[in-house]
């Protein structure tokens, strides 16, 4: 049967089959949900074993277990590795989910007229892991397949993927391939194809200010004891200046600044601000004076503050004059900014930073370095024509605002050229609530993989 | 027997029968707790009932109850009212506590070498108030009464005192007296008494600044779209100008200014800078320029963050842009400031402050006014010289940092003279965990009370 008609045949099942997988809390954050981490694990291995996969492999780590699988189709023919991960992020906050976040619906949007499945990892990253999967059983029923597949299904990327790189030292032979496909990232929208060519970094640390050793009566010390609180205010304010340029002295030693030249082209990408913020409720953007959205979220670095929390929180008043206040602070980064040189940077200003009358620390909590993929490759020509195929338009290279930390991992252990061909979009509201995917982008990814292990064993003849 | 020889024969029934009040978890801001504050009334009313007095009464409010009592001695004799309250502060953070909370354990301290009394509501107020108890039973055992006596102690003072307007404007006639007598302050220090003549007042907000309509991924939207604890930290950062000073328009146009020579008496009072850091852990203390220590905390105006919540908050790390964040702000007042005045002022100038890319909502919580008491009244007098008796010394009049916005209240309501005579110190942890109360203090209390009402009837008879 005809790829095409296999799909449309398919379909029902197709979705039913994401449906089961997305049941599966595997929240690997979350300690209480190990064991559902550890079936949703099984459930995948069990899926390639049932469509015949040469081999199939739990690899335990010290952390979350690795699902592995490859089908070899010839020592002639070149080998795709795909990678992607089957873990979660937590669903919090419950109350703001439409819908259970673990019991998948179908729900059209203004976006998604033709419905999308909501439920945590339905994007992120379990949908598009499974169109792989899908691809696989269209290429199996053809016949032999063009180019030999490994699969490499990782347990921790919402952590930090903490031992995939131990686990891709120790297995750098078995890994061997010609390209890392990887379905993680966005599409411009349903009708602008695009291909993921930049990828953010990431420093991502922890800050304590401690002023009294104890929580003081705000009244009865209020005035000449240091608040923790208005001093950690303080401090993270002065981190950016008027023009919304990060403040740390050397931050943009290392940034790459693209040239004229880029940024036009860059501008070329279909933006419709009035859009952007409608669909996150905002009225209008901020950010770095001097670049357009599209830019402040791609090629220039950021920080932001991801929680905070000093003093009273609870209901109703109370005149506490605290001890400490915490936040969590994250910067993105660009090429060639290195998330150890910045964290560095970072924790030597802030500690100048803090007055004389508290005391700060610094804890950094995980890094990752900026990734700029080449469109000169024939990795990226095969991901290119089989976006053509289906989408009848060549796809836009993209840089994207997010990390992907094991990108360079796989660039600089295993020398791969990595294909980052995702097909969510930006407002499917990954580690949000009411996270969603496309039915539409889910049956194109399928389709469109499929397309590319041809374009790839044709292009590697050629 | 004389009043000494009655106290030494009985303290250690006075300690054991505080020790049965301080078990009672009477938490009026929680309600999980309602039954223990309406077990605490009862048992400070079945106390007085057991000493003889005239008229005990637990009257209901839509909150907590009023436990009143009441023994008249003659229509041509003085009326001292006793204020207090029972209710308290909640314990937490349960976990810097050294010993349980509810469960009383008398330790030394370097303040208190003779001992303190270790629990929540030691000092703030039940120690305070059951100081009034036992002096009580001590004029009764030397036969009539000089004075007659109301006690009203509420169950409602840590939230707010939410009813007791309500009640004094109620029973206004039952409530008629001399003096309004309140043992909810501090001592100078065990050899310096004091009378307090000055109390802040008290402006309480919350304010919750609104990003985008959900959480967003930091990575992706990171850099575009303003972020809310980012934003709400510039805004409190704002609140101080580089001097300490309060940056809301018009904050400081009715703040009465102390002449030279009031500075100059306040000065008097002794402080030991080293020993007061040394006491709550900080290496220097900060605030407005060019005032002292015990300016800063009495004659002074304050801006303090007594809590900030917003996005990620829990164990390890989440790359989330929130959608919200939260601060509880609260303002000490000083003379001629008003609370509601100054919540306009703030509530004006916060949501000028603003970002046009956030929205801003500001709630007000509670309020009171300062509070300044005369020294020329016969109620200070007797005070004064019941502290000379007790102490050995003349009290200095002080102006003190917290707020008890109820004085106000009876000042305007039933027209009395307060005095607040106190027997705490400022480094009793009231509000905060270990809260203790010396036992030397407990007991100078009860001695000094017993003068103050032989002292007010003979002034009265003057």
């Amino acid at each position: 049967m005809d790829p095409v008609s296999y799909l449309e045949a398919n379909q029902e099942r197709f979705l039913a089959e994401l449906d089961a997988f997305l049941r599966i809390p595997s929240v690997s954050s979350d300690s209480r949900h190990a064991a559902d981490v550890k079936r949703a694990a099984d459930w995948l291995a069990d899926e390639f074993r049932r469509l015949g996969a040469d081999r199939v492999e739990i690899y335990p780590t010290p952390g979350h277990p690795v699902v592995y699988a490859e089908q070899h189709a010839g020592d002639h023919l070149p080998t795709i590795l795909v990678y992607g991960h089957y873990d979660v992020q937590p669903p919090d906050p419950l109350d703001l989910w439409d819908s259970p976040p673990f019991e998948p619906v179908i729900k059209a949007t203004p976006l998604h007229p033709q419905g999308a499945i909501f439920a945590r990892g339905s994007c992120d990253d379990k949908g598009q892991v499974y169109m792989h999967v899908k691809a696989f059983e269209m290429l199996k029923q053809q016949g032999p397949l063009p180019c030999n597949v490994k699969f490499l299904v990782e347990g921790e990327e919402e952590v930090g993927s903490t031992n995939l790189e131990g686990f891709v030292k120790q297995y750098r032979d078995m890994l061997r391939a010609g390209v890392v496909l990887i379905s993680d990232t966005s599409l411009l929208s349903i009708d602008t194809p695009s291909i993921t060519v930049g990828l953010r970094g990431l420093a991502y640390l922890e800050v304590t200010v401690t002023g009294p050793s104890r929580d003081l009566h705000s009244g009865v010390y209020g005035g000449a004891v240091d608040n923790p609180i208005n001093v950690l205010c303080q401090m993270i304010a002065s981190l950016k200046d008027a023009q919304g340029r990060v403040a740390i002295p050397g931050f943009y030693d290392r940034v790459v600044n693209l040239s004229e030249a880029e940024r036009a082209e860059l501008a070329r990408r279909p933006h419709d601000e009035a859009a952007y913020c409608e669909s996150i409720g905002i009225r209008q953007t901020g950010g770095e004076a001097g670049y357009s959205t599209p830019e402040r979220t791609s090629i220039r670095p950021t920080l932001d503050v991801n929680g905070m929390w000093g003093g009273y929180t609870g209901e109703g008043a109370k005149t506490v004059l605290p001890s400490k206040a915490s936040a969590k602070i994250s910067m993105r980064l660009v090429p060639d900014q290195h998330p150890d040189e910045i964290t560095r940077l970072f924790t030597e200003h802030f500690l100048r930073l803090a007055p004389p009358t508290v005391s700060v620390t610094v804890t950094p909590h995980h890094g990752g370095n900026a990734a700029v993929v080449s469109t000169e490759t024939p990795a990226y020509r095969a991901a290119a024509l089989a976006m053509e195929d289906t989408f009848g338009k060549r796809p836009i290279p993209t840089r994207e605002g997010g990390s992907i930390p094991i990108v360079a991992l796989f660039q600089r252990e295993l020398g791969l050229d990595p294909v980052l061909m995702g097909f969510g979009l930006d407002s499917d509201a990954i580690h949000s609530p009411n996270e969603h995917y496309g039915v539409l982008n889910y049956l194109k990814g399928i389709e469109t993989i499929e397309r590319f292990h041809h374009h790839f064993a044709a292009l590697h003849g050629a």
